[in-house]
């Protein structure tokens, strides 16, 4: 019976011939994309630009190549995951015969117009392009949860999903515009370095009375739980910013406005630097001046993206 | 049995002499802060700067003063609740002799340097006095869950817990520093404006690829809940805070900084102001470049809070 099953799986492996890959660039997140591929019976081969990187990986079975070109021949798809684009296109540039007709799936981070580019320069070359933004840290690679957007042509998606899956099951397709995971992945990440820095400046006012962090953690902890969390998860919230609707009863522009000089004031005279903070202050101001001061502070957001799509000097 | 209860409760309000109290200001927060008093049974003596306000206290019980100068006669505690500090200044500067041996309670927003004259002011004057931050909106006044911060002399707050508990349950001492509860009141606000204003920028981003809020929704949910909760609300995030400890073996300073400076470069491709996130990224550029790269992002604390007490040009 358990040879049985045992035979069974090698010809199912077998008759998928699972696809090769190469992983190129191995920091902390091409290491486990990688170990995920050899986890899930894929031929990987790995390069990095230092050749002392991914001992373990060979280790694991993975084949080291002596060369990018040498990498990109020897699989099926190539997954990505560089510093940035600029070193993505000048290690590529050389390689328009190794790349014509290869699978490239691209996690690096970097703009989502960078990402929109790249697709028109794989289309150029004959190059099948997925562009990926991985909402995960290097150990969640592989964990059902892990979520990782992925923009490119349908076909290129449906072709490769069960592949992409070995590296987080919450594999989730965007549409065809390569540009909108990085966007997901950017405005995700502004609302962390919003919540993040915000909370840092909090601590940094309450450290000149010699408050801690242990002590604030409780009020911090509960403001965070029953209002920031409510506020930012309501329908209703989202509803108001696509409907535009921005009316209110509880807590208009105007005492927003106020509060948020309270803030930038204090601040300045705790010797706390506000400057995140008074851009946030002039909006506000801006929009009361403008004559909406009995509206929600929500109201901003409208013109925070009037300008959008219509870049400065464009 | 029932006669005999509402006999001993009747006898008991009696003995109480419940304390007589007017408040001063009768904004959204006031008529809230006096219609609790009037459930609780305390004599409730109303002023308002514009006297049409107030009608429905008066229908409720409430004494109506027709100056503030009787209005601060009529009752043993002043609880006021106005725009601005400067108001109350401004309004108060005649009162010495009606304000001796009187208690104030200051609900008014405004900065912690501006609550610590304050009490300065009162203690020079022969006034008790308290400073209070209210945590809540007005229609939560009076509930067992409503937050009220207050800060000055632990035996005037102590001699008047049972009446400013008739405001909220969540009645908490902070110490006898005034200005410590808009202190953590501006803490929390910073919070609130950091994350508000980040989900804001998010979704002005998104927009200029038509990605609706209501689409976004399940994403930013589950992002705050399962990556920016757990971070601000865990202990070991305050502890690092508190004790400085700045390593790291997930997101350093260096790519924290590749991240921002992606969010910056992209919101100026998509007209999307980064002006709030300039000086977010400016810091951790700057740590990146003393050799704080390997830290955790933790790290820009130590820089925010460097002139912490130290104001410029003082």
């Amino acid at each position: 019976m358990r040879k049985e099953l045992h035979e069974n799986r090698a010809a199912d492996s077998a008759e998928k011939k699972l696809t090769s890959v190469s992983v190129i660039g191995l920091g902390n997140m091409g290491v486990a994309l990688a170990g995920a591929f050899l986890k899930g019976g894929h031929p990987t081969t790995v390069w990095n630009r230092s050749s002392e990187k991914g001992d373990e990986l060979v280790g694991k079975g993975a084949y080291r190549a002596q060369s990018l070109a040498e990498a990109v021949s020897a699989s099926d798809v190539v997954v990505v995951c560089l510093t940035t684009y600029e070193v993505m296109h000048e290690l590529f540039a050389p390689l328009n015969a190794e790349m014509k007709g290869k699978v490239l799936i691209n996690l690096t981070t970097g703009t989502p117009e960078r990402a929109r580019q790249t697709l028109q320069w794989a289309t150029e070359r004959g190059i099948d392009y997925l562009d990926g933004a991985i909402m995960a840290i290097p150990p969640m690679i592989g964990a059902p949860d892990a979520l990782i957007f992925y923009g490119g042509p349908k076909s290129v998606f449906d072709a490769h999903e069960q592949l992409l899956k070995q590296l987080g099951g919450n594999t989730t397709y965007l549409g065809p515009d390569t540009g909108v995971p990085l966007l997901y992945d950017l405005a995700l990440l502004s609302m962390l370095y919003g919540a993040w820095y915000s909370y840092f400046h909090a601590h940094a006012m309450l450290s000149t009375a010699n408050v801690t962090a242990a002590e604030f953690l409780p009020y911090a902890s509960n403001w965070i739980q029953h209002l920031i969390v409510p506020l930012l998860t309501d329908p209703e919230t989202a509803r108001a910013l696509d409907e535009g609707n921005h009316a209110t009863e509880v807590s208009n522009m105007a005492v927003n406005r106020l509060g948020l000089e309270n803030i930038v004031q204090s601040s300045e005279e705790m010797g706390i630097s506000p400057d995140w903070l008074v851009p946030i202050h002039a909006i506000a101001k801006q929009m009361v001046e403008e004559g909406y001061g009995a509206d929600a502070f929500t109201r901003v957001f409208e013109e925070m993206k009037r300008n959008g799509g219509h870049p400065h000097g464009k």
